[in-house]
């Protein structure tokens, strides 16, 4: 029986991924889509969400908007990394979805109280604005939800500072509600994502694809390279968002420990660090794991056959 | 024209004297009450909030609950104040009221859009998460508001810490949300309320009443009074929340001066202090404003004034 | 039998003012000067001391620098309420003091430690950061030291920001220690040294006195009348430090009153205020005072006696 | 020609195998010992620094104490890991040496400002509220100290919270002040000492040895591995603070990285983390290093051969 998710996401060029592979993959059954500010301005993203879902061929599910901005803090973008669209590189089409009316908290509320209790998986690969909201306004969810699987945070390392990811970074205080909520968190940060590397040998075997979804996820890929090595010295770009669902997917290709976790929201130097206590051995109760280790050869055998799997969407 | 007005309490002794208020006051139109959890648990604060109702005959307009627990920190109740029924001295009648089935921070977002832009008032009694969700889910509400006329905080005195009010201090991360918004914000604090006090006089003036509410708010006062007394030795308990419905009825019998105000929420010692800069006057743009001063006889004369117009509600 | 004390100051207008007030009473034994950065960099500040020495005829006494810079933060200085010197206005002497060899730390302790116990006062009226430095060199100045007497803080109001005042602000962590070392604190705060007006008929009074030590601070307040006019729109400036000096010389000019006293070191809004808890009454070994009353006609009284007692010092 | 150091240590079971490296190593000219508070109190680790000396016969250089607590936070001791007297295992002797009159924080000044500029390197291997101290008291120093080599924090992994080692975690500002201080600092952190295990192929070599000094280290080590399986699961126990000194003896043993260092001191969960920044290379001013590997053979042999050049001292 296929997981069902509901991937919350700021497309941006790795969460566009995320979404290919979800939709292709046939252990995923993806019920909704829902945006949030982050990678850009949450009209950006919302868009761009809509664009990858009209490349991609994905229909039949709701998409909703969601936060336009973090909890507390003010809205922080990452144009470097992702451009001024937030997916920059490729001609991305006009979307031809309508938005659901709902705000993306209820709409997780909805799906999330909709299906049997336990069943549903929460797949945030953006700042966990919308997560915090709906368990505060709906704390049933502690009990329906399934597991939170999250791309976010690092075992200790850094991209927007020197100890904090950016999807934690810009909203700690909603981070800090997700990791402490009491449900099952698994954290995906860069220990693992920035070894799921879009090499040559992947590129290469994207583009031999040659269906419009891959080509699109070509471009996507030689914009987000330049983008690395100009930023940050990378000799390939780390694709993150795509490492939660390949969890989901399959936890022996991205592997988790259970580990204490929380986020740092008040340190001067530390704010947005997801801290792990690995001092000794999780407790048996202890609700939240990290991702620890990646087989990146078949995490991109998964995103190379979800691409397969998507062929050649029909133009509506 | 009646201001409308949202009240968001957590009934609580001052929050019942304030629905009452609202409800005899020729000036205000009643639109909807919601509930947060503070004085008590959400659950015991909602059923104080529908019997206060039954004791009013307050009928024709929509109950909610909402937050159970503030925004990241664990709940907090002011038990030694209110008792463990939040409402304590008083027989409280069983509600006959249906709750609306729409969360607190819905029904809010609801009633504001359904109404003319700028005409209506929030005023929350309590902890400020339910407005905290509600603007941070429907950004809209900063233009459709009036105003947020709120009880909390004080210039600089506390009284759940020794610069901190208890509302405030309870969730400082939504208060800080609502007093940086850019909305309007009224606070009405400890520097004012702890002058309405309800007196022997006041109380007199209350039973020569003689209805059943009155009876019912001078068995409130009469708990209060006590609590007050062997908590922090006041002769006379403060009537805290009244003052801010009061400011919206007659801005001359509480007054309010523009200054900036923010909320501290990371302090060591001043974790949830109101924090105001007096060191010069403020700019014509500052859209915070505190309450510095008050009219204790017309405050009063508003509250006795209610009482009177409520009279003898007829049991349904 | 006069009170013997340690004058540690950053000259500055108002320090001039205290070392004058403390040489000229004949209540006051003063032992040495110290100095340390604050309203200038050390460097001045020390100059300036030695200047103030030399106009007063200050003699017999050791004068030490002390800290160049504050515990943890950077050196922050006020030039925009003392001028570039640190003294401007007046044309200040060359002194011809030499300046003990010792760092203030050890001037401090070494004075201390030679008195009887219980016998020296600790004045300082800048930054906290050597007496921070004497007290952790030296825990015996704990039991030694009979009390320390400080111009600094508020309640709960602040010059250099909201609610700080500059020589808490500028050193926090120096100041927490102090505040919380056990030893007799009073802190003589904005509350009542923004009553210690240097008004024209008080200026009047100076200048008639007619020696050089009195038109020296006539023309100290000259220049300091015109920057708190400017800056923060006084009618007249306000003279800070004297009024330490005025309470260990007759408390009954500067009133203080138990309370409980810490610094906020974390705040983001607050850090450097002086948090006092007036709540309740002070437990009775609580070791923190408040200035909370001045009678500004015997303050100026104290001031016009000294200066008439120090006369026109001979030129040496 | 050796490398003059200061050793400013809390004995301590791993600071008596720093003293004894750095007294039996010949690349090693020991100038002076200083104590402070932190595996146990002042009092006692002033003590065994004595006791430590007389064992080894160290002769012939001062010994003083320091600070009794951290400039702000309150004392914290390790009894968990070093006993009640803070080298539980052997039978200390009485020492028979006399403590230098002066303060640690005055000896340590006076040292440097004896020698030759750039000629003094100090070797913190407890708290460093001694070194944050002498360099507040005489900011020459940061010209005149070669560097600091000290044994604390790590990369970014804790032992007395989830990312705080022990010395930095008890006085957080004292380390911020020596990080920042703009001197070269090493830090030598649990990343290197957690790989400096006293096995048992080591104690069999420290034991073959013979002499009382050996035996004595034996017996340390025997109490040392007990707590330190007992408390934290090691195998063999890590003794780390004669990495410090063994970097300082050569630099290829202990291998250090440049990277930029600071110390968080707000954090609600890293308070006292040593934060690096790996994100891209070191610029080339970059005053801080962290020890990044260590070669654990010839560390061994280092202490081996110290222990063998001690020989058996002569008893005075």
């Amino acid at each position: 029986m296929p997981s069902k998710i509901i991937l919350d996401c700021d497309p941006g060029h790795d969460d566009a991924v995320a979404m290919l592979l979800a939709w292709g993959n046939p252990e995923i059954d993806l019920l909704a889509v829902t945006t949030v500010a982050g990678n850009q301005t949450l009209e950006k993203v919302t868009h761009n969400a809509l664009s990858v879902a009209c490349v991609a061929g994905v229909t039949g599910i709701p998409f909703a908007a969601g936060s336009e901005r973090p909890l507390l803090r003010q809205v922080e973008v990452a144009a470097e990394v992702h451009g001024e669209s937030g997916l920059d590189g490729p001609v991305l089409p006009e979307p031809n979805i309508v938005l659901d009316e709902r705000h993306a908290v209820d709409l997780i509320i909805d799906t999330v109280m909709a299906h049997e209790p336990g069943t549903v998986t929460l797949v945030p690969t953006g700042a966990l604005t919308n997560i915090a909201l709906a368990v505060r306004k709906e704390p049933r969810l502690l009990e329906r939800v399934k597991e939170v699987v999250l791309m976010g945070g690092g075992l200790h390392e850094g991209n927007w500072s020197p100890v904090a990811e950016f999807n934690i970074a810009i909203d700690p205080e909603a981070a800090q509600i997700v990791f402490t909520a009491g449900w099952k968190v698994v954290m995906v940060g860069l220990d693992v994502t920035h070894r799921a590397l879009a090499t040559d040998a992947v590129r290469q075997r994207v583009r031999a694809i040659g269906t419009s979804p891959a080509r699109f996820v070509d471009e996507l890929m030689d914009f987000f390279a330049k983008a690395y090595e100009h930023n940050q010295g990378f000799d390939a770009p780390p694709v993150h968002d795509p490492c939660a669902v390949a969890h989901v997917i399959d936890p022996t290709v991205v592997r988790a420990t259970q580990m204490p976790l929380q986020v740092e929201t008040k340190g001067l130097l530390t704010t947005g660090m997801t801290v792990a206590d690995r001092r000794a051995p999780a407790p048996a109760d202890c609700p939240t794991w990290a991702a620890t280790d990646i087989d990146p050869d078949r995490f991109w055998d998964l995103v190379i056959d979800a691409l397969e799997r998507i062929g050649e969407p029909k133009a509506d």
